[in-house]
């Protein structure tokens, strides 16, 4: 017999909520911020073979989708509380969604957020997630804060560094090689991000703007740069990379590395009498983070090398309508 | 030239916004609910073919997706803040997406709320709004306070009623046929739903219980009942029903009443003594409302006729996974 749309949010979504008023269950959840917090809202859309592949296992997808959204919040220095999900499935295959749904918990766990509502219905597969964070007035990462003279700063873990999430995409798409011992590293990289949801809260009133890297660095990092009105040169032998990515050839190293996309790393500036204090938020956080540029008045954005040597033109960022 | 994901968000998703502290374009937007208001959240997903027909033209489409959201709200008694849309799509039709974009901000617009952010991919159409109201503490029209000896009621257009949404659909698949003449109104109440907000917020104290419509009227009502651990009678022949859908054959009529789906009309339940409070909100909401049954100590549901005749069974709610 098939399971139907209300068995299954039921059997899989249905854990009892504790930060909501109100969960799921009812027409609307409720939720209740803290006296004169903000809120801070975000939603992404995840779709097979642009956000994920049908490789992915079912446990890494939950994980994924939720971790993204987390991403979001942690560009704003938002403290998580509570989402709500989404999901076109094209049929009820219930190992797939036990799997799903533990991944999703799993990380929701490690971040105390609630799933508080959402919809299920048949359709091609399609993931939406909508995050809830709150934040003190006045106290958000923003993407318009950056000033010149300020520091960029990448988040990455610590050994590690960022474009790995691409390294990956080209090994499954047969464009790259990585060994067996670098593998499953490479490929959690892609998988399994980690929402650096601790180093927002302990940038805030530290950082002066900051921006998560999920469409790569030169594209997000534009994005920044047009709100801030400011323009920015990038060292590009500063970026951190793994050691996987470093035994690739160097336009896909490279590549990897500006305009990978998918790596949930905080891109963010701060000024630098900062310095210090961007470390011990780092260290606070348990993450690693590196240097990679400067602010300056010129418009646009200048790849340089250790030597100080304009090198290339930056790859445009990734898009998912043109790419 | 193809239009880029940020191009398409620019040219028809970013208006100014004012009610939101920081709306699209960064990480997340912040909310400011009122002081000590609760926030009320709601996800909905429509899929082609599930919620919508290919036939639906795209203004038509844009409000749609905004209005079985902001009923969600309606059926809490919230007052409507803002909405985040995340959409897939297959292609970038510029005409298709100007069209959809002025639906939805036609409704936002008659609704005082705003899109405050969101999420554009290519894929399969989808569109994803999660919606965001606000309400004091201990108001929301809630789906588990219905009490026994409650009346029940319906709302719906003056000389209309509910069912002519699934009238439509019957006509669309070519299992009905309805006069030129009402042709347009049947096709409107599948295609252009009005959510019931002002009726939402004018029964907060008034309403025991509430859920809006969109499985129909058996599912939904078994929900209510469910959740509020009693019973009801259901007079069938006191279903409001419009000119159109009364000139349906008895069966198809009542299929339509029963178990339609996609009213969005407003059912809940008062107590009987409330019946003049009732009546002053749906005229102060400029709808209708009618009394279509009682709540009763035995479980289950039980529809009668006029004379109080139990008639036939229960027809199942509409479910997407086994619909």
């Amino acid at each position: 017999m098939a399971m139907g749309e209300f068995d299954l949010i039921a059997r899989f979504f249905s854990r009892p909520v504790r930060r909501a008023v109100l969960g799921g269950g009812d027409d609307c959840a409720l939720l209740a911020p803290a006296p004169g917090q903000h809120l801070a809202v975000s939603s992404d859309m995840l779709v097979e073979g642009r956000h994920f592949l049908s490789t992915v296992p079912p446990l890494r997808l939950g994980h994924k989708a939720l971790a993204v959204n987390l991403s979001d919040l942690a560009a704003c220095g938002a403290e998580p509380l509570a989402f709500t999900l989404a999901l076109a499935l094209p049929r009820l295959d219930e190992p797939w969604l036990g799997e799903f749904a533990r991944g999703l918990y799993d990380l929701a766990d490690a971040h105390g957020v609630e799933l508080v509502g959402g919809d299920t219905t048949a359709g091609p597969l399609n993931i939406c997630i909508t995050v809830f964070g709150q934040l003190p007035p006045g106290q958000a990462l923003r993407r318009d804060g950056a000033r010149v003279g300020d520091v960029l700063w990448v988040s990455h873990p610590a050994g590690g560094g960022i474009g790995d999430a691409r390294l990956a995409l080209e090994c499954f798409r047969g464009q790259a090689r990585v060994g067996d011992a670098d593998w499953p590293g490479v490929r959690a990289a892609m998988e399994m991000p980690q929402p650096r949801v601790a180093l927002g809260l302990a940038l805030r009133g530290i950082a002066s703007s900051a921006i998560d890297l999920s469409d790569g660095l030169v594209g997000d990092l534009g994005h920044l740069l047009r709100r801030s009105g400011v323009g920015a040169s990038v060292d590009v032998d500063a970026l951190p990379a793994s050691p996987a990515l470093r035994r690739q050839p160097p336009a896909l190293r490279r590549e990897c590395a500006l305009a990978g996309g998918d790596d949930y790393e905080l891109l963010f500036s701060a000024p630098a009498a900062a310095e210090a204090a961007v470390q011990a938020a780092a260290r606070s956080a348990a993450v690693a983070v590196s240097r990679i540029g400067r602010i300056e008045a010129a418009a646009g954005l200048r790849l340089r090398d250790a030597a100080g040597s304009v090198v290339g033109a930056a790859p445009r960022g990734f898009d998912h309508f043109s790419a």
